[in-house]
């Protein structure tokens, strides 16, 4: 598998991978074992503090991770891992150590106690901010305190979920509107 | 301009266009005047009732409309509106009437006071069912009451927003993976 070199990256910018709306992976950890999720249900709520909102529903097992442990990793995956994506959607932590199982490797955060995905193009290190709103919407706001991108591509292939077991891969990248954005809008 | 032929679609069913995360424009009607603008930050947030959550910036002219209208559009433009989708981002509906600048066509909405844009591939129809969130996160929770799509194509080229006036276009379409995905992951 494909292992990406990464450096720092300003995390008030992550909305640039998120904000495309790819399918991420949510990596977790509590009492002691890690988890994963797959998860196309989020949104980029602030530049600075960096929010992102994100559902994940009850029944799945990282619920309950990730809110006791009050952090996770957001992880981009690129279509490489796409067949994995699937699996670990299929799959339940309740059953399986899914980094063994995929055999991905777990990183430790540098700012958080969640790891990190080592395959993945970009991993946000999370905490928790605000949880009031998990009951009603299981919707989990999230801050981004440290971000990890890849050197290159500038550009990453990522796969987006239509649904219906139907994928999306991200396609051509254009700068051809550029120049017509007002600065502000950048 | 391209001028789609739509039937109507199911609301618990429209993730399949939003969760890829294309950029979408919202269009909200308010004391006699319409107006549009461009949105990068949403997400889904339930099937039924089909509820989408979104963020609109206080300084948008926008953000007032929908507020008091308790009502907006959220249109799907794909890639042929692309410099349309930037002007709009470049203008306020307080300084023009940004369906006659842009030469795009209102039609009435079926369900509320809103008016739809002909010209894009989808229309949803959107109640502001909770305000709550507007305070604090800028965050609107609508319901889809009605939605109006393309009977074709199948899957619109869509265009979705990178930051630093970088835009991806929508790419290839796989079902590859289909027959991995247990039943209740479509």
């Amino acid at each position: 598998m494909k292992v990406y070199d990464k450096k720092d990256f300003p995390v008030a910018q992550i909305r640039r991978f998120l904000e495309p709306g790819p399918i991420v992976l949510v990596s977790s950890a509590w009492s002691g074992r890690n988890n994963i999720m797959t998860m196309g249900w989020h949104m980029v709520m602030e530049f600075q503090p960096s929010l992102i909102g994100c559902y994940i529903w009850s029944e799945n097992h990282s619920f309950q991770m990730v809110r006791d442990s009050k952090e996770c990793v957001i992880n981009i995956p690129t279509v490489d891992l796409a067949s994995t994506v699937v699996e670990i959607g299929n799959s339940s932590g309740r059953d399986i150590d899914k980094f063994a199982t995929f055999k991905l490797t777990a990183r430790p955060g540098t700012r958080i106690g969640a790891p990190l995905i080592e395959q993945c193009y970009a991993n946000f290190e999370c905490k928790l901010v605000d949880s009031s709103l998990i009951r009603k919407y299981s919707l989990f706001v999230l801050e981004v305190v440290k971000a990890h991108v890849a050197r290159s591509p500038r550009y990453p292939r990522t796969i987006h979920y239509r649904g219906d077991g139907v994928f999306m891969i991200s396609g051509e990248n254009t700068s051809r509107y550029r120049k017509r954005f007002k600065p502000q809008n950048l």
